[in-house]
């Protein structure tokens, strides 16, 4: 594990989080990193991925650890390897070091942490494994992440608040993830014209943030098929007329993430058609991002993209009727289907561990409308928080097809006008946009959107 | 999931595979395919790597599946995805669709899988989830893999004997992962003198796997630490007088591996030292590559490169003595402390998930000698087995500066003498070599392993 040179910032960090969360609960808390997931035998396992609860208190992504956080104090629990480790993984800082650069009172083996473990709350964490060592420890069972009770609830809440808003140190790490993300959109652009698959813009993109020793804060989305809005797959051919859609987001090695989509031209120019449609989304991008700032509903941004989406398709012949009734009846979701974006931190969804408790406001609850359910983020802005804006339009078959829909979309949607758009199958731009005192910082912002800045990349 | 283009012949071998294991067994198999494991929360998963022994008899990397193996009848068990999937993960073919592809008699939903429990047998998968599952539909304990009992342990025995031999399917696999893995060296090699960091020659050579659309089959080891065996970090900075040791290993997306390993000058040039020592590996590599046929024991091939290495060392002044006595005593082992290779196939320890029952003939265990404990294959060559042949020479200082070590080997080394070489950190040599009829085939062989060629490539 590197050590950062600013180990002495971090540990000052560190003690202003446990502060914070002193003024929140009353109670111990115990946080495991969580161990390695094997991948096909013991020995050769996926990356370490430490959970990002105890990333934000321990700082250090420390394997097969536990802390203890009692008021102001930390307490650092691990296990030294045993020197047999020395010759297959080299020298590992002790407990002891790894306690004074975090600025823990003190390191104990794993086995002390039993004693520590009266009322002490806890988050479940991911890995199967560790989440037994917790049941064990704690003497009682651990719900999962997302459906904790009682002291473990009161922790979840109180972990929230501070991870909603970003502190310094926390926007340094996501800025250098963020540079390094845009290097990789330009890299991706820059090696489209030559590529002849998916997975050659992928490699582009990926070589950038494995060179600058980041991993990738989620699989990453390089496709000409950008109507699946998951697709994890990249063996298809590109084409001339393709449009590339490619939401690729680098992950510091302290685990702070970045996530930013272009959509662009494999031929280098988006056809009239592209470019209409494009356009429309980059409205939507810009009037959202326009009206973020303190106080503001992140719902209400929402509803403005679908608005402007609405609009657009309106003018470009491809919907009939009002705006207001065409949001009204979610006709924008036919090609909008998802929400606008979610929190962005430690986590690419941050805090989804703990599913909406984190995105949605107390007592407020996913909506089950079409345009409205698959919204991550349901509050107030306020400062320091980070969020993704990332309007987008799909040409999904399972939606455009659909039955029901096409019945109920009939006489909204100019169906004969839309085959003239076959050429657009996907495009979202997705920035990240931090919510300051009194508006909005677009961190990604030196990453062009309108379509003459994407082709001179090319 | 992409499907090969040749499944007529997919489903042809892996009616072939059933038949054979038809042969050694007389009860029904179940094996699951497994599950993603959660990153930092549910959604954002490690890439999904299905179970090898699923992979060797239903040919295809299907998520969350099982197949049933009743003498040569095949039966697939999967949920299809609910509609909703559609619109994050597009369309993925059907059970009914899949089971034509393997050349199943049917496919039917997992519910099923229970009425299929009877006497069957099973190996425990890796991901703690899927574990669980099996220990329900067989409603009996399932044992770790390398702890197997009764059927388990009959089937894992009969599954060690079909993949200890590659049929041709295997290889034309494994050949596709070693023409991109040396292709990827390539990269490394010409990417190092212009590299600042590890991970810019790490990002080039992983460029060229990705591009390929193949994954990593194991952690990249890219370092100028390669006395550190199994390094994972790419921090450290590359400079003139090091040598860099990449590790690097492409996997087909069916999942079968390739492994090799070279080690290059930074400089692009070896000092003479430097080319000293490579030049004892290399000997002890090709001493051990012409001894290989059927019918060989392993262990003589390991014991060999001991005689070559402590030979060379003693030819350099740095052991002194007579060879045997040197190995005798494992002075070799204080600079190649590992084994001369491993099984190589679907997992790059190839069923290291079995533990030692796959690597070492019934009967053998593990030696305590300092320079055999780490072998992990004790068998007799057979025709169609793949091995490893991968020499080192490492300066460990967990082992060199050992008091004990340095007390046994006081008079044996020439400590002054070794000083010199200090610019030798780790050296291994690493080719995938195929055991024939009559011989072997190294399948590696036109990436150059002598030290112009690799000078050449820079």
């Amino acid at each position: 594990m590197q050590i950062p040179t600013n180990h002495i910032y971090l540990a000052t960090i560190l003690l202003k989080r446990r502060q914070n969360l002193a003024k929140l609960i009353n109670f111990p808390v115990i946080l495991w990193s969580g161990s390695r997931s094997s991948r096909n035998f013991p020995a050769n396992t996926f990356p370490f991925r430490c959970s990002s609860h105890f990333l934000y208190f321990a700082g250090l992504p420390i394997e097969n650890a536990a802390i203890c956080l009692e008021g102001e104090k930390l307490t650092l629990f691990m296990d030294n390897p045993p020197p047999s480790n020395l010759l297959w993984h080299g020298e590992i800082p002790t407990g002891d070091r790894l306690a004074e650069i975090i600025g823990a009172d003190a390191a104990f083996p794993m086995s002390e942490l039993k004693f520590y473990a009266t009322n002490a709350a806890t988050i479940s964490v991911q890995n199967p494994i560790t989440k037994i060592t917790q049941s064990e420890v704690l003497n009682r069972d651990i719900f999962p992440a997302n459906k904790a009770e009682e002291i473990d609830l009161e922790l979840t809440k109180a972990i929230i608040f501070l991870r909603l808003s970003h502190d310094d140190a926390a926007l340094t790490e996501i800025k250098q993830a963020v540079a390094v993300t845009m290097e990789a959109h330009k890299a991706g652009m820059a090696a489209t014209t030559n590529a002849k698959f998916e997975a050659n813009i992928r490699a582009a993109m990926e070589n950038i943030i494995i060179s600058d020793n980041m991993t990738c804060a989620y699989p990453s989305i390089v496709t000409v098929h950008g109507e699946v809005l998951h697709n994890e797959e990249y063996f298809h051919p590109v084409q001339k007329g393709d449009l590339l859609l490619a939401d690729v987001g680098a992950e510091t090695s302290l685990g702070w993430a970045s996530d930013v989509t272009r959509t662009w031209p494999v031929s280098g120019k988006f056809s009239s058609t592209q470019k209409d449609i494009y356009d429309v989304v980059l409205a939507a991008h810009d009037h959202c991002i326009s009206q973020i700032k303190p106080g503001v509903e992140y719902l209400d941004i929402h509803l403005l993209a679908a608005k402007v989406i609405a609009e657009g398709l309106v003018d470009l012949g491809i919907l009939k009727g009002k705006v207001e009734d065409l949001v009204e009846m979610d006709a924008h979701a036919l090609f909008f289907p998802h929400g606008i974006g979610h929190l962005l931190g430690l986590d690419v969804h941050d805090m989804e561990d703990l599913g909406d408790l984190a995105g949605y406001e107390i007592g407020r609850e996913r909506s089950n409308r079409f345009g409205l359910g698959f919204l991550r983020l349901n509050r107030p802005l306020i400062p320091g928080m980070l969020v993704t804006i990332e309007p987008g339009f799909y040409q999904v078959p399972a939606i455009l097809n659909n039955q029901e829909m096409r019945g109920k979309y009939q006489n909204i949607v100019n169906w004969e006008k839309l085959e003239k758009f076959s050429d657009v199958r996907g495009i979202r731009i997705e920035d990240d946009v931090l919510v300051t005192t009194n508006g909005a910082e677009v961190l990604t912002q030196e990453l062009p959107t309108n379509t003459d800045g994407i082709e001179n990349l090319m």
